[in-house]
């Protein structure tokens, strides 16, 4: 399926599906390697959410920051030399939420959409304006301009025999993950299209790609924006994931409690299995786990590489044997 | 026309009208003068601006936050304690306008202002809620809910054959008063109302008064919210004001250059003829001018005192000779 990229100088076109902390470390990677390829990363936004009047784009941010160097890279998301007077004033309206980490530098991306957006610009075209600023050398796209929000249903803290669903946000951030979950819903998904451009990008790219992103709430959630599982099936690219397992255990976020809402087990085997083969049902060509774990995942060909994403050299080389599955030579 | 406060014990009911620095440091005077009374504040919105998607209310806030002990007091507008990063921010995101001064713990109030507007509050009531922070101790009341915005007709500054009418934000702000000036309008009053309780406040009340706030941009948008210059026509209280001019200069802000736009020059006496006698066609039954200057207003009862507002005692003084106009003991 790897398609030839052709005459010497003809740079590669690669795709590559990702969440927040995760996938903007892949996706410098990716950079890394191929520095002068075309690469479109399709960004998961149902951890998208209003708060405050602001809208926030958490993994579009992380992306934006972390590839355009502004990321703080203790914490993994918001900006460098970052001040929290306003969510500390916000705490003294007693505004709700007051559990978000909203800082004030970050603020100012949060006003810049919200603005462009009210006036009427899908969040593609927002997201390319704030691009314009941080440079980030790879084209960020939502995985769609619509509401395809992640809400969580859970039993009600203080009344475990009431149910409600409340936004991914509030689960994760808020509760940390804590409360006793029973699924995932991903509210607007039945009328979610995908943003201009992103299964055309899907099924022209020389490979496709799967960061090594939560597979629930961030890979998953891209998969339910309608036409993007579809263009992943039908490309002539070769679709390869990777695990976002190290050593048997989720090293990143909260896929352990994610995983187990659906009842997949955290292993590199389980989560593979449970994206499919794409000659079977499912989605994938190749599927690399980490060195020390192992997968049979049928009509997938595997490969145990190691998979920290220590600095972007050692991401790189994780993203030349994922190429390597698929046919593309760097 | 003075009220009786009747027997021991009763509390006088004041009417203050206000801008912002003058405005609040005044209304400091007349809560020292009289802790116990119902001192409401008929507040400016000429003023106010969408800014970043924010609902700025520069009179209001800095009423708000010299009341309530969160002001700076060396700059007299803004949070003590402030920071500027999500100014720094918009401002690399080349966002406009970029000349106005947004700190980031003040952007917590125009959030949440922002986002109860949004969702249908009238900023009467927005108002009210963030006061339940900062318990000024004098009710705060915007002139209108409705939008009833001060512009500024201009020279177009690089092609002064152009005219062009520009927010008083803009005016005051980024220009500092020094563009070819012809003219104010306020956007909105033809359709404008008095927010809720304002003209009640100054009917009933036992004295009105006016800071000595700038008489075109403060006091004058006031009034140009239809039924305000009525009830002050009406109430069985004495209207007393207090000049901006202190020797013959105006003391803060930019008075001088608006007065010249109305073609009134700048001194105790023509502002006192302007604003005019109610026993004539006016708004004043008295007048103070500071010790230095003197002024002959036909109709109107006309002191000479020291209006220095150095700090809350001396400005009780100051109301205590207004209120003594107005037949009111403290």
């Amino acid at each position: 399926m790897a398609t030839d990229t052709g005459e010497a100088g003809a740079q590669p076109s690669i795709a590559v599906l990702v969440g927040g902390v995760g996938g903007a470390r892949f996706l410098q990677g990716v950079r890394e390697l191929l520095p002068e390829a075309n690469i479109s990363a399709i960004v998961n936004v149902g951890d998208d959410v209003w708060m405050h009047g602001l809208r926030i784009c958490p993994d579009l941010d992380t992306c934006m920051y972390t590839l355009g160097g502004g990321i703080d890279t203790e914490r993994g998301w918001g900006r460098q030399g970052e001040t929290w007077h306003a969510k500390e004033e916000l705490a003294k309206y007693h505004a709700q939420p007051d559990w978000f980490g909203l800082g004030d530098r970050d603020i100012a991306t949060h006003l810049v959409r919200s603005e462009m957006l009210r006036a009427g610009y899908p969040l593609s075209a927002v997201t390319e304006a704030l691009c314009n600023r941080w440079q980030p050398g790879v084209k960020l796209l939502p995985a769609t301009d619509d509401r395809c929000e992640t809400h969580v249903v859970i039993s009600e803290p203080d009344n475990p025999g009431e149910r409600r669903a409340i936004h991914f946000q509030e689960w994760w951030v808020r509760y940390r993950a804590t409360v006793e979950t029973h699924g995932f819903v991903t509210i607007g998904a039945d009328q979610a299209k995908p943003a201009p451009g992103v299964t055309e990008i899907i099924e022209s790219a020389d490979a496709v790609l799967l960061a090594p992103s939560n597979p629930v709430v961030s890979i998953g959630a891209i998969l339910a924006v309608p036409g993007i599982r579809g263009a992943l099936r039908t490309t002539s690219a070769s679709v390869v994931g990777l695990s976002p397992v190290i050593d048997g255990k989720a090293l990143r976020g909260m896929a352990d409690e994610c995983l187990s809402v659906l009842g997949v087990e955290t292993s590199a085997e389980a989560i593979g299995r449970h994206f499919g083969a794409r000659s079977d049902t499912g989605i994938l060509d190749g599927w690399l786990v980490h060195s020390t774990d192992t997968a049979q995942v049928p009509g997938v060909e595997v490969r145990s590489v190691p998979l920290l994403m220590s600095d972007p050299a050692a991401t790189a080389e994780m993203v030349r044997e994922a190429l390597d599955i698929a046919g593309v030579k760097p």
